[in-house]
């Protein structure tokens, strides 16, 4: 148990404060203790999401944040310009679609990054467009938008632009102040480093305009009895004691770290990552690789699933496969959560003895140095 | 802190070895070690809500649960009965009514179980009544509606029952198949044990009927794309690892224990603090006390808000005060969670000094020896 690693694209490793946090006996939300901790917390996470605005919290998985973050801001009949560039994508403007949208869907294929000119072209042939959403980083193909630019673009027009982060706030830079995203939704188990269970929404204010008169149906996922409630100092529903605990830590441990310098560590594991690719003879598989999360191609005519089983059970390494077109054809190795330099190293030497064992010709020991010698040679920020 | 005692109704007290589960490592939902917690999970929850139907697991507050339960069965313009008779009556009805519901109000005074023979005449007057929805128990109120009676009757119509246990199931008997329930919604903090941030619900066969065929909008919350998930051993979301493991726990131990037994459990401490109130000389408020939490009146003239607020911080006990109506005027106490024998009586002292500091005349001494008494008297079972 505590030899394995988990490097997946969420769940992520957890902190040891976290897991002791978690552990700690349950206390009511009705509390003062609870009080000082939800205040903290909504505080902190407007840092997180660079924000002046205010962040609000939801018990939902991410795909609940996604829908939230949609709904709240949608009118049925409106034009929505979906990029889909991959599972997450197409699960978006499905929900689109569903609760009525007019949905446009710009398909990119899977691996790459949308092009900035399609979309200026299609709000320019489409003045009318409500919203435009994307993934940052489309999870499937371990692949990232430019946002900035998009972000630039659209806000130029009347369109909203709501941005999936959930596999990217808090893992790199996603200023949504400077940046001009109208909308930003986080989740618990990635970047922001606790088990799945929360997702994190945040709007600009001319997002907040919409937010009020929208006609979408909401209640559970209707912000603007949440954002009441956190003036005053609760959460509408019940809150998710733990996870707001260690949330707490998490976000006071990053303002303590800076989030630039913070930006900078995972960075650093995705560096490290791209270096190993190439001892291991591994090809990287997106043309536009995030920050938060490298997917690495199996060598052509292995069985990418039969890998991934096996360094599961023998290695007791936990990495992602591909989904659905990908399925058996790439490895998903995350960057977010607690991850030290003897995880690293771990897992290229599990890689290797995985692949040596599906005869690949490595040298491990040459494989073992070069890992050695890169994080020597680029120490921890 | 190890002082200090939580005996509200949600969120519980946990079971050390659900504290000791929530703080072990990570590990992903798509491995073989997680596949085998969901199916134990998933095949014990039938043996929770007593039914041969299966159970889907939502990572959401219990609102979410009652907007989910709801929304998978209900068609706009649906006619739908509400029984109010409380805070979460109110909440349940304005849902159904904000998703398109053809809502009539049962309106109860608070603190009072619904006529059954209301309820029988309002069904023979609207035949055409779709669902009729209500509290097992109203939280609010501490209020026990008679669910078995409700059931029988309206399983005799075409309309769907639907039933909000959230402070009930696992808290004593609702037996979904034999009383005839179609849908029923637990969760989490409750009698399920564990942290805020999952619920529980079921649909009996001929409410499923009506998930396949109704119009309304649901996405996150739509039952049946979970539903095939487990069946292929999934959950369709990312899963709640941690209080997925930690269900586990709770769920084996019910079994182990008898569901029977483990109910006379959670009795036994209902009726310790009915006898303890006497000893209190404190009047229940409810005219139908429900087994999972006792509301008792605050003396009058007597502020409860600041009784509650004294216990909370010279005594460290967290108990629950009135909502709305209610503020200020009753103590609720809950009976699920983790509790000991020697919770129960500290509760009782802490309380009894509480009420001597706001100028009670109560003979501490004396009370506590009744406490000592009734725990030996009615030995644990």
């Amino acid at each position: 148990m505590s030899n394995s690693i988990l490097l997946a694209p969420g769940p992520v490793q957890l902190h040891p404060e976290v897991q002791k946090i978690l552990s700690m006996p349950m206390i009511h939300h009705r509390t003062p203790e609870f009080d000082g901790i939800l205040k903290s917390v909504l505080q902190k996470l407007k840092y997180l999401f660079q924000t002046e605005q205010p962040v609000l919290m939801q018990s939902s998985t991410g795909s609940g944040g996604m829908e939230s973050l949609l709904i709240n801001v949608m009118n049925p009949g409106d034009k929505i310009l979906c990029i889909v560039s991959g599972k997450f994508g197409e699960r978006w403007a499905d929900m689109a679609e569903h609760f009525g949208g007019n949905v446009h869907r710009l398909n990119v294929s899977w691996g790459e990054s949308v092009s900035v000119d399609a979309v200026t072209d299609f709000l320019k042939n489409n003045p009318d467009t409500a919203i435009v959403m994307t993934q940052a980083c489309e999870t499937s193909t371990a692949t990232a938008h430019d946002i900035q630019k998009l972000a630039a673009i659209v806000s130029q027009t009347p369109a909203l632009f709501l941005v999936d982060a959930i596999t990217a706030l808090g893992a790199y830079p996603l200023p949504m102040d400077e940046w001009k995203i109208d909308g930003l939704v986080a989740g618990s188990q990635k970047a922001v480093m606790l088990p799945t269970g929360m997702s994190f929404i945040s709007y600009s204010a001319r997002a907040w305009k919409k937010v009020e008169t929208c006609k979408s149906q909401r209640f559970y996922f209707d912000v603007r009895k949440e954002f009441a409630a956190n003036k005053k100092g609760e959460t509408y529903f019940s809150s998710n004691v733990p996870l707001i605990r260690a949330l707490d830590f998490v976000l006071t441990r990053i303002q303590e770290i800076g989030i630039d310098r913070h930006f900078q560590q995972l960075h650093r594991r995705q560096q490290y990552t791209l270096a190993m690719a190439k001892y291991l003879q591994l090809e990287i598989y997106s043309k536009s690789p995030s920050r938060s999360v490298t997917a690495l191609k199996v060598p052509v005519g292995m069985d990418g699933t039969a890998l991934r089983e096996h360094l599961e059970k023998k290695y007791e390494l936990t990495v992602m496969g591909g989904q659905d077109q990908l399925k058996g054809l790439i490895l998903r190795l995350g960057h977010m959560g607690y991850i030290t330099d003897q995880h690293l190293h771990q897992t290229t030497e599990r890689l290797a003895k995985g692949l040596i064992d599906f005869k690949i010709a490595l040298n491990l020991e040459k494989v073992l140095q070069q890992s050695e010698i890169w994080l020597k040679e680029n120490p921890p920020l």
